[in-house]
């Protein structure tokens, strides 16, 4: 077999087989095939596509470029959860002990923050004390004792996907459905749980721009599931702006707290029942209505919110913070950003929101950059609210000098108008492997 | 600029400036932009195509990459010409001298042969003595004083296109036709005469297969040519057999004297007539009919052979060997290949033929590669001949623990068939600025 063909095949419009996969897939990792060939084979699968089988083959052969995480010491079915990426996007910690409390098993491995959005494990450790690193075997007693363990990714997850996609960041060859489908799915593949409800962010602070195209993504993810012996749903949510009001790593911590206590943003708090009914009807525990009734219910008896506790507990965590917030490090400064016109927030480009809070500290540029736990925003206007000039639209945490870049950011994305903006669902669609439910 | 940005727009179908394929070429060249963004890129042309405007300015920059030939030394009008190469295809060496006998000056740069098709420069060289590397001041003065100079190619013509070329071919974007059109007019841009005839050769010899595809590719250069100062037209000729009877170094220049003796085979002929009218057309000597009738004139008076042997002996060589073709370097041994059926030569593989030559010592398999002048193949039966079983088909030259691996080589390609094939023309097509003629 030669690269040579391969490339030559796709640009021909072919459809890959296993063994060729397999080749093109384990050639590049093993760096007998050079960057080159694969970039030009990456713009034709861009330009050519993937059919559905082609997508779930890749995928298969990609999850096993690198470790496959055997989850089968956990008794139970188990559910995993991903979200394509999003400011203020703290789901994971509301809902995994919303659906542990119900007792659907999560043994979750998931990622740090890098550039404009932020990740789980970061908000974790903002926790003191906080343990992400864990061996495997500590982690599958975690989860055989609380039914729930939130942890970094170890070992090597689809080790082509780490490859494939620096080569896509420099060759214009992100942006491409099948290739992101078998990006994400790979490594959920790898990491071994039954089921997977995908979180498809769409919007101005989100990869996916549109709702057609997050639909026909999650469509592929269904499809790479249902090939691979994994039950997969998705929910196609807003990211237009940032979900709830709070941005940076211990400030999210807060708000998903207020929410498992039964508080918290309207926003937040329902895409959070949302996406936990949905893995709750993944795990098996009934129809989606019965398994919202659930979720609610144990917000309400306080259940949902012991089980967090009890897992930042397990992991060594100090879970004075959560019921005192007072108790979380306490950030250097804070800075009032005021609007300076009067009118309705038009539009506020979440991603620059996302980018302003990484300028105050909570986030990283590159991989090597520390985080200051206590930075971030919280905002107090957000997209449709009316703000008269002088109002305070949000305010900034950290420290002083870095106020003013983060101002300049914040404000290159805000837009005023005299006129409401239309409002907008906060879940666009559903899909299963049943088909696409859609909610105007 | 970022090629980042340049990928994505020709991978979205977008139409790059100059200034944009200035810095991707330039970049490629001087290393800035590496192999995986270029290849990423070139894949996004094959697929999405180019506009005959940006073809263009994408060949002028390629050709600016290196050395421009300024040939205003020389008084006249200079016409080039070029073919997309063959087997036994000798008919520079045929025309050169009809067009100069005529009047139009010729300084050409022709290469050696590399793979199944030869080189002018190598066969040039099989006449003892001729220099074909010929410092530029004394190139010009010998087209001034003797109106005609083919010499091999100096400097550094055309430097991108070598570097493209190079990761086309390990890519699977050779096959592209703006990229073909623009690696071939690149070099005749930076070569410097005022009009180029190209001879696109078309069938299983040569690179491009099909009519269709090799006027499209015509169409383009002429277009290239007509955005870039240049008139150029071009002439679409059979490859599906090897042209005239004779492949191998002194075995071509042979037959090539034949057809300026006023002999010679017809089908080698007729094709260079033609090609010698249209380069005189170019070179404003009149009308295609005129023309034609000049070139048959030279070859009757003994003009165009008298020029040939001049410029031969301008550049050192011993023009005695023209006369006598005994004098030329002998073979080492021959051997006859006989047809193994009775029955019509249905086809005859013409890039197994030329690689029967190469194996037999003729042409290089790789750039370092020696070359027997005297080896290669005359043909006695082609494609539509009549065989009988036991008759010879051909007569290899060169030494004999070579013939086996020709003998394997050339048998792999002949298919034998009771019924006799469909003559074809010589010439399926004429493309110029004007439009397309083509003869059925």
């Amino acid at each position: 077999m030669r690269m040579y063909d391969m490339i030559a095949k796709k640009r021909d419009g072919g459809t890959m087989t296993r063994q060729e996969l397999e080749f093109i897939v384990g050639g590049f990792v093993d760096g007998s095939i050079p960057d080159y060939q694969m970039s030009a084979w990456m713009m034709a699968v861009y330009l050519r596509g993937m059919t559905d089988k082609e997508v779930a083959v890749l995928t298969d052969v990609m999850a096993h470029s690198g470790d496959m995480v055997d989850l089968s010491a956990i008794q139970g079915v188990k559910v995993d959860k991903h979200s394509t990426g999003g400011v203020g996007d703290k789901t994971t910690l509301v809902i995994t002990p919303i659906v542990a409390a119900c007792g659907v098993k999560i043994a979750k491995m998931s990622g740090r923050g890098l550039g404009h959005t932020g990740g789980t494990v970061d908000k974790l450790e903002s926790v003191p004390g906080t343990r992400t690193a864990i061996e495997q075997k500590d982690f599958f007693k975690q989860v055989n004792d609380i039914g729930i363990a939130v942890i970094g990714q170890s070992g090597h997850l689809a080790a082509a996907d780490k490859k494939m996609y620096a080569l896509r960041d420099v060759t214009a060859t992100v942006g491409c459905i099948p290739l992101i489908a078998s990006s994400i799915m790979s490594k959920k593949l790898a990491a071994g749980s039954d089921a997977i409800l995908l979180d498809v962010t769409t919007g101005n602070g989100a990869f996916m721009k549109t709702v057609p195209e997050s639909i026909e993504l999650a469509k592929m993810m269904v499809a790479i599931g249902a090939h691979n012996g994994r039950k997969v749903a998705a929910l196609i949510t807003d990211m237009d702006t940032p979900l709830g009001h709070n941005i940076g790593n211990s400030l999210e911590v807060m708000e998903s707290m207020e929410v498992l206590k039964g508080r918290g943003p309207e926003d937040l708090r329902e895409v959070c029942l949302q996406l936990a009914a949905n893995m709750l009807v993944l795990g098996g525990k009934g129809k989606l209505a019965e398994c919202r009734a659930m979720a609610e219910a144990v917000i309400a008896d306080g259940s949902a919110y012991e089980k967090c506790k009890q897992m930042f507990a397990y992991q060594g965590g100090d879970t004075r913070v959560l019921d005192d917030y007072s108790l979380f490090a306490q950030p250097a400064a804070q800075y009032e950003l005021l609007a300076d016109h009067d009118g309705y927030i038009w539009s506020n480009d979440t991603e620059k929101i996302g980018n302003a809070s990484v300028l105050l500290g909570a986030g990283r540029i590159t991989k090597d950059d520390t985080i200051d736990m206590a930075a971030g925003i919280i905002l107090h206007k957000k997209t449709g609210d009316f703000v008269k000039k002088g109002e305070s639209i949000c305010t900034f945490y950290g420290h002083t000098e870095k106020f003013a870049a983060a101002e300049e950011m914040y404000r290159a994305g805000l837009v005023y108008r005299d006129e409401k903006p239309a409002e907008k669902p906060l879940v666009f669609a559903r899909v299963t492997a049943e088909g696409v439910e859609t909610f105007a």
